[in-house]
């Protein structure tokens, strides 16, 4: 084989999957696992979705738009209008999944070697993305015990280099599932406008915010619109993971001029992706609801469950469907590998994301672990009993 | 705005694209528009990929595996054994197009500032996806005049630096329609011994070869297996370009596992597109045949056509649905634009790619078109007449 550094061999295994493998023995075992290591949602996707792809009638599928069906967009400012985000349709360009947002924004916005900065923990694919546009990560700690707050702007500060061109945010936060406050977003605000940085804001929550404050987006900062990317899915909200379907928005037409040649490039995102997901905007009052109503119920259920095993330490996230939980072990890397290879409890076992693969710098996060909730009360209270046992059994507990 | 370069402007726009503003405003004018310039295919999909999209029955669209659907992996290498293609399922990794699988292989295989020599003229986007992964490509001109064969190995040793890692080849080839030959595939394997280079070989047009002899893929090369990335698509051969299923092959297992750090980061294919791309295995031997006569009467009828025109000139493509021709013009840039923009004959007018896009070095193609025979015959005899006319009418003949 030619010599070549071959690249993706020097980017992290992905925190939620790596143990896949472990927990595929454990299966194969008999053993039940409960997957609180993933962020796919089990609640149900739109009926209408599925009528939509039912429905379809054409002869071809062909090419759609590279920048997506103009219907969809032209009916996704309506959406986003609710949400008080006023964009129009040419705003608005369709990605394959919110994944690729984020890396046409970094590849169109950032030189190789350019700098962006992120609180940590952070979501693990943003530094996939980053390698993969010859961009470099800078990362700031927040802490589980000031509930993962924004860092303090100084500490942003002192990143600052030539290099830096942008932050990146998620809010509402995935892992931590911490939602930034009006206080907060006007720091970044001043950040941003101080020093022109790009803002790079992954708000693919923004349905699953469990409080009665109004919700924040980048696009409600003042005084910053040119410099604003939107990263944003249809993944989460309608239980639409695997349709790849997300959307990059800017107001910033010079952005979107070099996104549209990445995008031009890839030919198109996904065209029934796209007919699912127009289709989902008129997914029902009642179906948003209880939706939220559920993840409301199950994030009160769990939290509360972490909190009363012993040594167990969750903030309360106020929004997404997940938690970075501290657990009294010595090594959470060991604590959730061990689970899935020596332990069960009645047959059953728990699968856990260990919360080190969402920092970068070492030792971070060594005795913490990311809970999804997209399990059913009755698998969560399964779960949280058999992790309680598990941390009785552990040989490393402190 | 933040100062950055933002690199997608100093792309090339595509050569397919470029002129679709000027072809909507004719459109608005009311004129019809013969579209030759872009390689959507006008044939229908197959019914059974419609089939499989209408009985969905599940009740979340959620992530499929990142390397795709073992069972549609699986399936695929019963189509690639009636090509001689012997590969297993894990050899083959499930891409959101032939695009990604493009993208991929790159960034996997070339650090920032490694090279690649492509015979031009070239699919234009390859230009796209290295200037994404950060690779350069060197580009050796293969002639009109000799059909568009495969340049002689000297050219492709005189640009060979220490940088130089691999060699991409399109057989058939898109824009030319030129199949490489036994002889030439051999000459391209010594080549890639001799340097130990890797070959990208992207053989998405396999169906459409206008040949009696066999058709030679890269995996049927000895001795350079593990130097092999094949890219392949689902697009063209089955009218299905909308759904983004392509496919990255190779036998070699340390490329793989960092190809498949690309793909975790982005999660998963597109699920719906794989559905309907599994299924398309199934699609009959008579569609199959169907498609394939019907372009073979196409090509014939294209490229007689076009050389009965004065001053123009095809060679024969062997494969794929496109040729380059050479028309009596001072500049086909020039002519292309006139031709949306001034020209009409009887209400119509004619919508080429010109053949400047896909070429890297000025000048060169710059009195040819590539032309795409995915129009019924009726429309390109009435695209055929109006092109002669507009020759004839066209202020810039030489």
């Amino acid at each position: 084989m030619p010599k070549s550094s071959l690249r993706g061999n020097s980017m992290p295994a992905s925190p939620i999957r790596k143990l896949v493998p472990l927990s595929d023995k454990a299966k194969e075992r008999g053993i039940k696992v409960y997957h609180l290591n993933i962020g796919q949602p089990d609640l149900p996707t739109p009926e209408v979705a599925f009528d939509a792809i039912r429905n379809i009638d054409r002869k071809i599928l062909e090419y759609s738009p590279s920048e997506g069906y103009k219907s969809y967009r032209e009916k996704l400012t309506g959406y986003y209008a609710k949400f008080n985000i006023n964009v129009a349709a040419e705003d608005i360009i369709i990605t394959t999944g919110g994944s690729e947002a984020v890396l046409f924004s970094f590849m169109s916005c950032l030189d190789p070697g350019d700098e962006i900065i992120v609180p940590e923990p952070a979501y693990a694919n943003y530094m996939a993305f980053a390698i993969s546009a010859g961009a470099v990560i800078k990362t700031i700690p927040s802490t589980i015990e000031s509930g993962f707050a924004l860092p303090s702007i100084d500490e942003f500060e002192a990143l600052i280099t030539e290099r830096t061109k942008g932050i990146l945010i998620c809010n509402p936060n995935n892992p931590t599932g911490y939602l930034y406050t009006q206080k907060e977003m006007n720091r970044i605000r001043d950040l941003v406008k101080k020093y022109d940085l790009f803002l790079f804001s992954d708000e693919v929550y923004r349905e699953f915010c469990y409080t009665g404050a109004p919700y924040i987006s980048a696009f409600h900062l003042k005084g910053i619109e040119q410099n604003v990317i939107l990263i944003d899915s249809v993944s989460k909200r309608y239980s639409e993971c695997g349709i790849r379907i997300g959307a990059l928005i800017t107001k910033n037409k010079d952005i979107r001029t070099s996104v549209m040649k990445f995008c031009q490039a890839r030919l198109s995102p996904p065209l029934i992706g796209q007919i699912a997901a127009e289709a989902s905007l008129d997914a029902s009052d009642e179906y948003m609801l209880n939706v939220y109503n559920e993840y409301v119920e199950r994030r009160k259920f769990l939290i509360d469950g972490i909190n009363r095993i012993p040594g167990c330490y969750s903030p309360i996230p106020m929004g997404a469907f997940y938690t970075v939980a501290k657990l009294p072990v010595d090594d959470a890397d060991k604590f959730c590998e061990w689970c899935l290879k020596e332990f069960e409890y009645e047959g059953q076992t728990v699968f856990m994301a260990p919360a080190s693969g969402f920092y970068t710098k070492p030792g971070l996060g060594y005795n913490q672990v990311r809970i999804a909730y997209v399990l059913n009360k009755k698998d969560l209270a399964a779960a949280l009993e058999v992790l309680a046992k598990a941390l009785e059994a552990y040989p490393g507990k402190v």
